[in-house]
């Protein structure tokens, strides 16, 4: 239905086609009207540059919706995806390289490769791989303490939840914690939570940074700086191509957000049609709707099938020789710990690779499958990791798991030279 | 048939309704099909973060077509809009404040704020507004000098052709002058060609800066670096809200490109949509496709109306007391100069407003007619101008000019005081 309602918007002269209702149903036809009642008649005209009022609406009422707390349209910016968010957003933060960001590792290189753009200083936190990655305090406030004595002003935190490539979901204790730190250290919390509706179990369901902060009341839920972000690139949509996101700003000074708004006008507006997506993906089809059931049974069918993939894929690298892997909680992704042996490490830097490039190569020459070091994550030192996608078809998924395992058992046969063994 | 196209590739799965046929004509299924066909079967999924090779080539195909000489897919990355290309290349650019930027004044505010936010130095050339807003080569050795006196490093100049806001064409002598200029200063020519089929007289059609270039043979062919950048926003299209650009590199070196490629690949792909947008653009209908008449009919249709138009509104404004202003001879701006009275000045400032500001906001409380003051784009101390676009409806144009002269006449009588009027 979505693509449906962009696809009439984006020639509405078709609306006036006697044929239209052969080809479109009429709630489609409806929703595609009403979005065209937001805009001047079509998508081919600049919107504002944080993006059409009327949609800006509709996130804030989807927000409420989740988080039982109004929301302001006002401060609700749309953006070609929520990287160019993300990118918005440390531009106003970051001054120059004394001003630092907390940013967890592992992470996607979105924050790496933007703060070392805008000339910041990236603070790393280890994530505890023991811990399932969990969020540990401590680390965190060794971090700033590090940075600080290098000179440092930590401006700002990050945190990914659900978790890339990690795929945890926070506790709300964790999330409270996190809440606290960034008020007494007078940072601004970025809340990544792009893969929101990407929840693979039931202990720990999605609960927004807003959600905890407003619950915890008091100075805090009126102080603390938090944006948040969200996107049609994920979730059961995955409409990656048509950059459509948000941001939501919490205590931000008007200052401030008259400061991105101007920044934000450089390049005119976000693109019209990932607006619209924006639009269809915060208020789907409601109980009576003729779409209705067919969303919920498609919607449901492809998160119902991710969570059996994370499984099938977790459990599949468990099974093999030196491969240590945390379940997927959320997100999209696996990310185990490789053991390579001593020789692996040793073969690696004959071959001129760093090891964990080596190990992804030769699992891309024997198998076809191909993967992403955990390097270009972060990692500690020593520690080697890859990242996969849950994604490829449930169906393929365990003649996959069964081709990465022969390669994997070999090649740590291969290594292992306390078996004795030797292939030459 | 571009918004056609684009409504099948947004939902593939209408091809497959029995009743497509129907609704959309028989080139735009072969069309959709055939930009499906360049993606992953529909405009979901991220692209190359350079955009959709398939596409690139035929932008390249379009620039051969155009200029008689071959273009590199390679060298053509595909942007949200032509904005964020100018963008991605002052970043490419620009080091710290010491790095000037040869700008013409009076610009579109994109390149100032631009080089602001990167935190490079504007280095300003005055157009001649006196030579129909001509580029003087006098003065831009000139500015160039103050620049260098002032320990600045001037690495790039940007030429705006045809101009906003002035509406000047190039011709291939001043083209040819400013490319050697730019040669024997090692300046990279940024050319803003976004206008390139606005053109409403026949004494300077289009010609682009690459052909120049290519034209002069020689060693400048072979190393002058020249970003040229275009767009679907303008044109007979119009399709801004769509987000759709390119930029061509000639003589840039593949480890910049590869730079400018890690760059671009932060925000992943620029949205796929406007992507096909471009792809329809540079590739219209052909003589034998059954929209060919059609097209032919409606882009001919536009930009006849706009000349008209630009004609109607020159007359208008030339008219009027105290204004002139040059012909648009492209682009879609009216750029008139206003010659204030000293006590319109006095009045302004009494009111604690810029004086261009002042009789804009007059003349939108008077007449309901909005302007952008001159002021926003740059100009000379003590020349007012106002910005307006040529695009009102054609019909209502004599009317608007009408309501215009009767504002400005009767607002020069109110504070010429040598004509003894005064009106409390």
């Amino acid at each position: 239905m979505m693509l449906q309602v962009i696809a009439l918007c984006q020639a509405p002269f078709l609306l006036d086609d006697p044929n239209v209702g052969l080809v479109f149903p009429a709630d489609t036809i409806a929703r595609a009207k009403h979005y065209l009642s937001l805009t001047s008649g079509g998508l081919g005209a600049y919107s504002d540059s944080r993006g059409i009022p009327g949609i800006r609406k509709e996130v804030a009422e989807f927000i409420e919706r989740r988080d039982g707390y109004p929301s302001d349209p006002e401060l609700i910016f749309l953006t070609d995806g929520a990287s160019k968010g993300v990118m918005q957003i440390l531009n106003a933060i970051i001054r120059s390289d004394r001003d630092g960001i907390l940013v967890p590792v592992p992470q996607y290189p979105l924050y790496s490769a933007t703060i070392s753009l805008l000339g910041g200083s990236l603070v790393p936190y280890y994530l505890e791989e023991t811990a399932n990655w969990g969020l540990d305090i401590v680390n965190l406030r060794q971090s700033v303490a590090q940075a600080r004595s290098q000179g440092k002003t930590v401006r700002a935190m990050v945190i990914i939840n659900p978790g890339n490539p990690t795929g945890q979901c926070l506790s709300e204790a964790n999330l409270k914690e996190v809440l606290k730190f960034c008020y007494e250290n007078n940072l601004v919390l970025l809340g990544d939570e792009v893969y929101q509706q990407n929840i693979y179990q039931d202990e720990r369901p999605f609960i927004s940074a807003r959600k905890v902060l407003m619950d915890m009341g008091g100075p805090i839920s009126k102080e603390l700086q938090l944006v948040s972000f969200h996107t049609v690139s994920k979730g059961y949509w995955g409409e990656c191509g048509q950059r459509g996101g948000y941001f939501e700003m919490t205590n931000v000074s008007p200052k401030t957000v008259e400061e991105i708004y101007k920044v934000a006008s450089i390049s005119l507006s976000p693109n019209v049609p990932g607006q619209i997506f924006l639009g269809l993906m915060v208020s789907p089809p409601k109980p009576g709707d003729i779409s209705y059931e067919r969303f919920v049974r498609e919607s449901k069918g492809v998160l119902e099938s991710l969570r059996r993939r994370a499984q099938i894929m977790t459990d599949g690298f468990n099974s093999c020789r030196n491969v240590v892997c945390n379940f997927t909680e959320g997100a999209m992704y696996s990310f185990p710990q490789i053991r390579l042996p001593p020789k692996a490490i040793e073969a690696a830097k004959k071959a001129g690779k760093v090891p964990d490039v080596f190990y992804c190569l030769k699992l891309l020459e024997a198998t076809g499958i191909s993967t992403v070091p955990g390097s270009g994550f972060g990692q500690k030192d020593g520690v080697f990791h890859l990242r996969t996608t849950i994604l490829p078809a449930e169906e393929d998924m365990p003649a996959i798991m069964a081709s990465f395992k022969k390669f994997n058992d070999d090649f740590m046969e291969q290594y292992e030279d306390y078996r004795g063994y030797s292939r030459m």
